[in-house]
């Protein structure tokens, strides 16, 4: 296995009250040498200004999250998703970001057409790809786990998402391989090989039970939860990806922590428990 | 299509609060004409005399819930699975269901050998198929939604249910095809032709949002969620499938309703939504 500690990456969400101007030093004081960042406390913090300091930190970025939001179908809505979605593909772009991390979005209101919803995601892509090509930035599909189908992610499997990735050119749309959302996957193992440089992003956090009354937050540490997690880092490694590995955590209680003594967290389970290097 | 109000079938815990002997005629009196039926309310009204009852009042059992929880690693406790899966199989024989629904049961406590315990799941299949063939009873795997893999059911799809129904004979072990727990599947519309002979049971009800505090207990009445009933109630026709349509609701907000208007609910709601002869 070709991993090693400075393929982890911190997805800023994980310290979710840190400021980017907290969060930066936090990762360097921790040996952390990447970032995955987000477009509101960026905008924060200002964009190119925060550019500047994680580029004087010796930080990589390996996201943004994020765009998408592509299913309205009304057409103003559609034009406004897609106008944002410019936007962030820009601020990847100033971040020097090599992905904007794309959730799709789910059902408009009062609609139970999901076959027209995918379809329109689709066709979404179709007018953004080109634009983020030319930025060099690219587009990474995620499948968002099947329960956020109606309200967050009508994209539900890895195969779905290199399906829809295949339509165009590998460099400039990818996937996303989060554990959280495809662990339970029976077709996962197949699914990862045959992304292979399709693969845009690697994601890890763990699945924990009871779920959460907010099913959003619930996301846990990983070795906290149920997934095992060197099959993924090997499977990932095998198909071909050689990038960032980035511990995404959305869960209330983690934010409630002293965000330092979380970091602390990430990198020990990162070492013991995703790498297995403990 | 073939549909039509007569192949409406009512299971019992969509009006929990109901004894046997008053769901019987509370079905009888909706011109219900076939009733899904638990293990434990039958237990309860003793297992013989709720099937003079169910016949006494003309009504079919369309399926027997559930057996299952087949994933135990420990000798002792998959030998006491076993021995629980013939009693369920011997109740099915004795009530003239056609098939016990099979929840296989998510991860054992501390593990996260998400194969093993599939593959645990195969083999006890294998054990327990010959003997429900031997009293005609069908076990009717359930691939249950994905938020439930870790701690309910490691059967996530229809197609995994098909794949492992597939090693045996049609006639001892189908699938069951619900809506709530296969609706987001981009793959669904063939893996249900796939099925064909192999589904054994068809259950309808919506999917909510937001998911409630606890998710075994937010599903709704149809019509009330994101699915479009319709198309698969086409697909399972169009795949062979010619028997009862169940309704199972399992919703802590229903369940504190009137019984009787629930029932009645459930029999507009099946006329107007899922097979639209309303």
């Amino acid at each position: 296995m070709i991993t090693s500690m400075d393929r982890l990456s911190l997805n800023q969400i994980t310290t979710k009250r840190l400021s980017v101007a907290e969060f930066v030093p936090a990762c360097v004081s921790a040996g952390i040498t990447s970032v995955g960042l987000w477009r509101d406390p960026v905008a924060e913090n200002g964009l190119q200004a925060t550019a500047d300091l994680v580029r004087a930190a010796g930080l990589r970025v390996s996201s943004l999250c994020r765009g998408g939001f592509l299913t309205a179908s009304d057409s103003s809505a559609r034009a406004v998703a897609l106008d944002d979605n410019r936007r962030a593909i820009d601020e990847a772009a100033v971040l020097g970001a090599p992905c904007l991390v794309m959730v799709v979005g789910g059902l408009p209101t009062g609609s139970r057409d999901l076959v027209g919803a995918r379809q329109r995601v689709s066709d979404a892509i179709r007018e953004l790809a080109p634009y983020a090509h030319d930025r060099n930035v690219r587009l990474a599909l995620e499948p968002l786990h099947p329960m956020f189908c109606a309200d967050r992610a009508v994209l539900s499997t890895l195969g779905q998402a290199i399906d829809m990735a295949e339509q165009f050119p590998v460099a400039d749309v990818g996937v996303v391989v989060d554990t959280y959302h495809i662990w339970w996957d029976p077709d996962v193992w197949r699914q990862i090989a045959r992304a292979g440089e399709r693969i845009a992003s690697f994601q890890v956090c763990d699945w924990l039970t009871p779920l959460p009354a907010d099913v959003l937050l619930g996301r846990g540490l990983m070795g906290d939860g149920h997934i095992e997690f060197p099959p993924f880092v090997t499977a990932v490694d095998a198909a071909g990806y050689r990038g960032d590995i980035e511990v995404e955590i959305f869960n209330a209680e983690i934010w409630d922590r002293d965000p330092i003594s979380v970091v602390a967290s990430v990198v020990n389970r990162f070492r013991d428990v995703v790498i297995g290097q403990g």
